[in-house]
């Protein structure tokens, strides 16, 4: 695993782990679970003992989280007409940890979602990078009535984990708990087309370009 | 001090000790700070040795968070046309506490006023409770980029500290460093329309009915 790759396993392992602070048999929650860091974020997450249902923007994408990364459950949020719906058919008693990859419209679906308790742990929103006017998240009120925690990071203030991850991760890569994807382009030429792919969420896992 | 003016009291003490974690010379902003919570909030911050500045509705409260609460600073938000701007003037260096009682617009303007590492303490979302459509918050990045913690509590699940907090309050009455105000009206005749005046923010502190 090269360092780039390590830097969004790092990124999953702190904010799951230290963040998130999951306890057994809790329910997960990963938005964007094809991502580079979502992949990883949910399979953390089995290793722990939890229960974990992803959203992808495809119906490969939602079968390779069931059957490449071990989900438990996974959706294809375009098909959904209603993600509030969804959720709470994908968690019938409500969701303990939400790993934040999209925000907007996804993030308002998850809050009434939430158990008492809960943590949402705001890692990305790639939902919103595009947009001059960022989307309104209106369920807020759940934050109080829920007594949830909403807690952001940069991975940049974890360095120092970062040996303590390489070893535990390096041990769970061995023993095959851990998999991952990447999406590699040839050539610089191909780069552009990929980065606008990123936001059309055409890319499985962290985009690369190959310039060798 | 009564019970029902002791709940707010604990609502404070917990809301700002426990939930916020203030550090002495922290940038602390309260707001609907002349609320029946946010005036003993303010004046735990000054016993912590913060800098405080809160929002009312009114050149009066204004007066009021200054003399008598003891504010650092005030202003009247609905003589500001530019909320984010009125945050920036006051807290130059950013904020590294909001004890949240309002939502909407007021929490979307202090989303990128806040400091790094800062807590978003939510106690309430009074210009919410009569929409029938939340306001949205567009401001949530900054959750992420200034990694911040926004934290929801109900007072309920606190009732064990009541003791401790009965305790310490009551020197700090004693000793003169809290005060508080209450609004009360004769006759339960009174009472709708005060309850209206709860939401146009006409009341100062707890607005009481005396039915005897």
């Amino acid at each position: 695993m090269g360092l780039y790759s390590g830097m969004h396993g790092l990124t999953a392992y702190v904010g799951f782990f230290e963040m998130s602070k999951p306890k057994k048999g809790e329910y997960v929650f990963v938005s964007s679970a094809c991502g580079a860091i979502g992949q990883i974020v949910g399979q953390l997450a089995k290793i722990k003992g939890c229960y974990v249902v992803g959203s992808a923007g495809s119906d490969d994408k939602v079968n390779l989280l069931k059957t490449k990364f071990g989900f438990d459950d996974a959706f294809n949020y375009k098909k959904e007409t209603d993600l509030e719906a969804a959720l709470k058919r994908c968690f019938p008693e409500g969701i303990d940890i939400d790993f934040e990859n999209v925000g907007g419209a996804m993030l308002d679906a998850v809050l009434p979602n939430m158990r008492l308790g809960g943590r949402i742990t705001m890692c990305g929103m790639i939902s919103q990078y595009h947009l001059e006017r960022p989307e309104g998240v209106r369920n807020l009120m759940y934050i109080i009535t829920k007594r949830l925690r909403m807690e952001g990071f940069v991975i940049f203030d974890s360095i120092a984990v970062y040996r303590q991850f390489e070893e535990e991760m390096a041990g769970y890569l061995r023993e095959g708990k851990v998999t991952y994807l990447e999406d590699i382009v040839q050539g610089l030429d191909a780069a552009p087309a990929a980065l606008i792919g990123i936001y059309n969420g055409l890319n499985v896992g962290k985009q690369l370009v190959s310039i060798a």
